[in-house]
């Protein structure tokens, strides 16, 4: 029975996807995310993260609110037809949400924990410098930006946000929260939204902070390949509402133990991606003080001749 | 005439060192520090940052003064007896010093900037994940602690203490504000100036965390391979006096362009050992607390018997 009601998520950004006969995530109608254990260490790995973390009573509230919602292990239909598979059964973080924009970024300049096999770091290391990571210390590993409903959404390839210079990354988040992005990345975004998604009391940078906080602090674990998936709803924004911006992290198949130890790795690239993201809503409100400047001295001059 | 007045500096703990013919820097009367340039690049790399960094109208004071202050460079006699050869001309951190403890700390889990050659990076990271730097986000790269007049200094080997766990660099870190300590490393240190030199407004916490600030603001370099120089004069605890505790930034041979981007790599390793001297700090509060209680009780225990 609760096979039949499980289907492919629409807004997953990252990660493998099921479709055309392959495995990937399901979710169901009551708001849960089924992830498929991946077949090597990777999937027990991130089981036994959620695990260990669900039962940690030091783990403040707030803290907690950054991860999803942890419902154990059940085996249902893989989405690739080969029968009954472990999955790891989570919060469907875009339950409820109608067309959301979504940035999934990969937060660390080195994406591999320090005991990891020789051919394992020789991978990431690679991947690591051919990307935005290792001077950025974080790249964009999925973007889903909604335009409209007529144009639906730009979804760019992994391969095309991965490597971008900083400058590119300023654009992209600029385009993230403008109302005038069509199918592909304008070069002259408005920042619309800039105020109320990024900024404020409940704004993406305000809920940055805090996680920072709490990585001042935290020396249980160390994220290692783990996102912060972002996600706001346009809609919500051109009607004046509260555009329901919040971050998630995801993705723990490489959380080690953290021994005592600050999670500088992380931590580092987070303080870059909260730089980043100062400098663009520093930039937009200049932007629009000046917007503003004009159109009073337009004003002016039209009353004054 | 200056040359006869250049001599091997007394507190030198980590670099190349001068003495039996080798080339190694100088210190003359004034306060001055002499360093030769290292005949690859690194030593132009180092006046470039100098040149580059005094002329730098944007840093702020505060900043500044975390840096020695530079005079330029000098054509002096090399202490290899090689002749005439070019030195960085620094303000001597020591001078004035007497016996001073010092711990040098290289900061970053990564050593090597992204545009290193394979050869350089391929060294680093062999060092890198050898020592403390992978995991702790630092590493120990030069100690000496004064112990008493009698007994000198412990100056370990360098390679004694680049590999030490967290658990070792606490208590390394507690022998530093020790009054118990001898030539060697204590197993119960009795972090006696712990809070006139790790705590209070101008003690290593406080300067650390102002020196955190302006990592989080400045985008102009990134940091690479340099280290923090940690020093106080244990005389002056003993005697109740201000034990003057300063940090320092030192060795620029690494320093790259920052581009618009934070020095996540360093930020991220100072983070981690604030983390670590707020650990140590409390723990001797505690201890101190504690041994308060146990005094007290003690008395009340004889007064009531």
């Amino acid at each position: 029975m609760p096979v039949a009601m499980l289907k492919i998520p629409e807004n997953q950004v990252a990660g493998h996807q099921a479709g055309n006969g392959k495995l990937g995530p399901l979710v169901d109608d009551s708001g849960r995310f089924y992830k498929p254990l991946q077949g090597d260490d990777r999937g027990s790995h991130e089981v036994s993260f959620y695990t260990s973390f669900s039962q940690d009573m030091t783990i403040p509230d707030q803290a907690r609110g950054f991860f999803p919602v942890f419902h154990g292990t059940e085996l249902v239909e893989a989405s690739d037809g080969s029968g009954l598979k472990p999955h790891l059964v989570l919060e469907d973080l875009t339950v409820g949400r109608v067309n959301p924009s979504i940035m999934d970024i990969k937060i660390g300049s080195r994406t591999w924990p320090p005991e990891s096999p020789e051919d394992y770091i020789a991978k990431c290391m690679k991947k690591d410098r051919a990307t935005s990571s290792i001077f950025l210390g974080f790249r964009f590993s999925g973007l889903q930006f909604h335009s409209n409903n007529e144009l639906g959404f730009w979804k760019p390839q992994r391969k095309a946000v991965q490597g971008l210079s900083a400058e590119e990354v300023k654009l992209v988040l600029r385009n993230f929260v403008s109302s005038n992005t069509s199918t592909g990345l304008e070069s002259k975004p408005d920042c619309a939204f800039a105020s109320v998604v990024l900024g404020g009391s409940t704004g993406i940078l305000s809920q940055l902070l805090e996680l920072k906080e709490w990585f001042e602090d935290q020396t249980t674990y160390h994220f290692y390949s783990c996102s912060i998936h972002i996600m706001y709803e346009k809609q919500l924004a051109l009607e004046g509402k509260d555009p329901r911006a919040e971050i998630k992290l995801i993705d723990f198949a490489h959380v080690v133990e953290g021994k005592g130890v600050l999670d500088h790795n992380f931590l580092g690239g987070l303080c870059s991606l909260i730089k980043i993201i100062k400098h663009v809503l520093k930039a937009s409100d200049e932007c629009r003080t000046n917007g503003l400047l004009k159109d009073a001295q337009k004003n002016q001059d039209i009353a004054e001749n």
